[in-house]
């Protein structure tokens, strides 16, 4: 009797961290066959990292970008059917007019698109000698938070430098999410210092599983990616991490283990609502 | 020609790791010879940890609990003015008619009370086997955010669990803090994985420094304390910590290096205050 591959009947998230180089097709069609790994391993979501078609900077948005449907998300969404997967798109780069954003698409098992989530902090930074970037040269930012329903639980997306902002992930909380996942490419100067500490901070703060997904750190590159995608469990503890280098990380998302821990600790109910509040105005 | 000790025109924070005994005479007497060990060091403020007279326990708050004002914030009054620094008197079981508080006071160079702040969120968990602990069997809760204004900066208070709700201390952020200051006894379950998570988590995300300070580790003790007393630049990092043993750290707070990290990474003013917005109610 053949023995049979056991498919996870539970949420198990991969987080892919390919190589991106220049050209596009390359691009997807590589990344697509870590996917296809990926869901060969028992993955049931599945998630790319921002830019996984394009290289990351201000130079290369034009020339990337597309229209949502466009090419690239028409591949997506076949893949998602396909495979029949969530497929998480990590972010491209959008033109919609004269404009771009940075945009996250996710796909359902039957292909639907199921979000389409602009990026909303644009990264705006100025650390001089280290890294100096201004998305907003090239880019607008969105204006409405993300999150998709999934047989499994709420998910909620931001992307890269919106996991700065402790507002946003306190929101998709609040909103049921019990997994956040951020497409996102920190850099060799804020990625040692400041990456694990604010996906621990999410994590614990909202008791959730919260997951980042970086490009594979290409060193000759002209924005040079931290790499290190990682998955926190809700008790604040690294349960995923990935080194630098091309590689695909697993988490099976332990639903039992967020309502233990919520019951524990029931900082949830525990919020003094007559003393502040956070207010989502879109 | 005698040398002169050079003491700190800037902010200098010390926090006193004192061990905390049963005896609660001895507890000031010996908390207040290492306050004026930090003040020949140098320490222009000086904070003592949450029940720094008091063994911390529902089964002591009622035994050593006073008014405020009364004889402990009588002692920290004239320790203050006597040695010409700001003093935060970590907490103290506070007694207010029939109702308990975990009140921290603070005091000024001239030895007037510019702050008394109550616990906001009280400390009840549940880690079936680990640790069980509810505070609101014998404490109430405050209802009003607890910050005071220095010749430095204006300054930010949490007790222990209220370092838990990230609300906090954005809103002291946004109330114009450049530090905080949280006294607080975490335990031997959640000491090792969320203290020092949590006091960079607090300093990261509000670019302040962000400081906690904890009795002393008594092993005999029914709750025994984490120590780890630390202080966390506005870059995320640690710039200061203790072991479990009792211990004074100290600090010199740059608010150069606040302004800078501000400019280079200006989160601040990149809220998105159109989607979402944190508000004091109080």
């Amino acid at each position: 009797m053949a023995t049979m591959r056991t498919v996870s009947q539970g949420l198990k998230i991969a987080l892919v961290q390919n190589l991106v180089g220049k050209n596009k097709q390359e691009n997807i069609d590589h990344s697509f066959s870590l996917v296809r790994k990926a869901r060969e391993n028992g993955a049931t979501m599945i998630s790319l990292p921002e830019c996984f078609q394009s290289p990351y900077g201000n130079q290369y948005f034009g020339e990337y970008a597309e229209t949502i449907p466009g090419y690239t998300t028409e591949q997506l969404k076949s893949l998602a059917k396909e495979l029949g997967i969530y497929l998480i798109g990590g972010s491209i780069p959008e033109r919609d007019g004269d404009k771009l954003y940075n945009t996250t698409t996710v796909f359902n098992p039957s292909g639907d698109m199921i979000l389409k989530f602009r990026k909303i902090h644009l990264f705006d930074i100025d650390i001089p000698g280290k890294i100096t970037f201004l998305e907003s040269n090239t880019l607008s930012s969105g204006s409405k938070i993300g999150y998709f329903d999934t047989k499994y639980c709420r998910v909620g997306i931001g992307i890269c430098y919106d996991i700065r902002f402790p507002e946003l992930a306190m929101l998709m909380n609040k909103l049921g999410c019990k997994v956040l996942i951020y497409p996102g490419c920190f850099n060799m100067t804020t990625g040692p210092v400041h990456w694990e500490l604010l996906i621990r901070a999410r994590a614990l703060d909202n008791q959730c599983y919260c997951c980042a997904v970086s490009q594979a750190r290409d060193d000759s590159a002209s924005y040079v990616a931290w790499g290190n995608s990682t998955v926190c469990d809700p008790w604040g503890e690294v349960v995923g991490k990935a080194g630098s280098k091309e590689e695909i990380i697993y988490s099976d998302i332990d639903f039992e283990r967020i309502e233990m821990i919520r019951n524990q600790i029931p900082i949830g109910k525990q919020k003094r609502n007559d003393i502040y509040e956070l207010k989502y105005l879109s």
